[in-house]
């Protein structure tokens, strides 16, 4: 079965032209393909930023989406462009460890390195892949053309450690991932691990137990929110937590367990 | 008959992947919908904007479609998702009043709550309603389904106050609603009710009389234009209006009738 | 044949609902039209941003595309609105030679005035000919209306100078023309014409030999790479050029061959 949508996921921005082209080069080898944008906003060559819109976007769209990830600072060099696939989706991303943060079930079970130049556009740029190499494979994989064509199986992708949660004498020890639109500050310590009664810490200030939503807080006041995607995310109400305290990626952030009664 | 297509908009930005995941669950569950984007970057919980932007762009879409708002700072709260229907087209809502600024053509004849779980995501998180109740309901009824099966009908939605246009001995007295991208200055003053030979004014200065475009002055002139909704507008020629004099939402702005000869 | 997709090139930015009204208006005459962002975050009124993106962009797209540019300072004055055809694709501009440094296998080959209004909206504003004449102009042609219908033929449009390369003793000399958004600048000096050996000057600092990719040289550092387009740019490996030489639209860019030995 043929896939689609075309997710398209880069730091391309949407000032320059570069992303309608990578379109324009689909349509013009896939005239009837469906195409949606999961974001062109990425700070430039943020894989940390890339990795964690994947690990929450990827189970929301329909089973037979092709992922096309465009975050590469290595492009040009000898880095390598792989295909994926996990058990339903399929993603042609740089080799640089942008699939490493899926959920278990989103996780590829298959890899091949792209290699085979025969749907690549002649006379290509080193320096723009995404319209050169990534745009007409992805054009190619929507008309049916098989996988197994591109190139070889390959068992040693790139990966990005993912910062490890720490049990503490007193709780949780966590950091700051990153920072939505909003300020909100995204953490890797998940909302499941945060037992009832403890409160949530950051630069030595509490910010009270977990809540469910921003509404049970008045305007103004910051807090700890069971986040979307199942991490703590440290917030402000109707306000830029991020503005507000400075906070910055990999600041610690910690649970501390509520006291037991003696 | 199914509406579509499905108009999107939101203060979620473009940076994050929230639009794209709203995007992926409409697609997930109705492949085939057309999805448009009215706009995602008006400031975080930007009523007024939201409202002013819906009331400008429904006239012009086709009438089928379905626009689906998720401008919600009562996300989590108590606070009711509501579906609309004016003559033709369809509106999925948080109840803020979001479409209290509609003209009298497009304004809701109907209103339901949107009260069935049977259409949101399982599991759903109590801070995206956009991805887990919006967006399913929403392809819902691209797919068909009844609005009557969503919830009961609702007569007292959330409304929000239009600000009046005072009639003075001078002429009228308005004030600036908010900006657009060029830093011009929307009004709520109709250009139609602005006399031959009147003049506007801002903080004491007049910008002279009511001009049909731009081209009318030399550049970097500032101008009274009336604007492609309906309303005067402040302008400056090629240049900022909102930088060049500070301009506040909520400033007064006055139209002052010429003097009748004796 | 029908033209499509439609391709939207504006300065009219994301933030107002202006982008979704001209494709609302696109969609309630043209259900069925395919819709493509080539960008709309130009900065106001950039007819040299637009002309660069139209070259990059054009070849890229399906033979059949129906380009539409509101790039457009003269809206409201007397200037005309043109469409023209290259010899496989459509566009529909303002008159004002934002169609000017396409590549001459994709130069329009016919020119035609729009002035049938049979397809404006009727009571159209001075100020958005976007949505008043060129969206629903569009929709007819997607709909496979005749261009020769729209007016008469036209052999004046307005012509956009672009930057002649001067050729010196010392080799050649060029200028910036605009930047992307990583801070890269784009000069009008051809790649092809920059000899094996030659070092680019810019600001009397010498950014080394023409290079093929960024990981050529250390991060951080600056250096000049044969761009996606076909022309020079000035680049800083993982670093924003532009922020760290406070470099401007129209700065010398010279080129220096190669000295002889004797």
């Amino acid at each position: 079965m043929r896939p689609g949508p075309a997710v398209l996921l880069t730091d391309f921005g949407t000032r320059d032209p570069f992303v309608g082209i990578v379109k324009g080069v689909i349509l013009a080898h896939a005239p009837r393909a469906q195409l949606v944008d999961l974001g062109h906003e990425l700070d430039p060559q943020d894989l940390r930023g890339a990795a964690l819109a994947l690990r929450a976007a990827v189970p929301y769209f329909p089973e037979r989406a092709l992922f096309v990830v465009v975050v590469d600072p290595g492009v040009g060099s000898a880095r390598r462009i792989l295909w994926a696939r996990s058990r339903t989706r399929q993603f042609l991303v740089p080799d640089n460890g942008v699939l490493s943060w899926l959920t278990k079930d989103e996780a590829p079970v298959v890899w091949r390195e792209v290699r085979n130049p025969a749907w690549y556009l002649p006379g290509g740029s080193a320096t723009f892949h995404g319209r050169d190499r990534f745009a007409p494979v992805a054009a190619a994989l929507l008309n049916g053309v098989s996988p197994a064509t591109l190139g070889p199986r390959v068992h040693d992708p790139v990966r990005l450690r993912w910062p490890a949660v720490r049990e503490t004498a007193a709780g949780l020890s966590g950091e700051i991932l990153s920072f939505d639109r909003f300020g909100n500050a995204v953490t890797n310590l998940p909302s499941s691990r945060v037992p009832a009664g403890a409160r949530v810490l950051h630069r030595g200030r509490s910010l009270g137990p977990l809540r469910r939503f921003y509404a049970e807080v008045p305007r103004g006041r910051s807090l700890a929110v069971a986040g979307s995607s199942g991490f703590v995310e440290l917030s402000t109400r109707e306000g830029d937590y991020r503005a507000r305290t400075r906070a910055r990626p990999g600041d610690p952030v910690h649970v501390r367990n509520p006291r037991r009664r003696r």
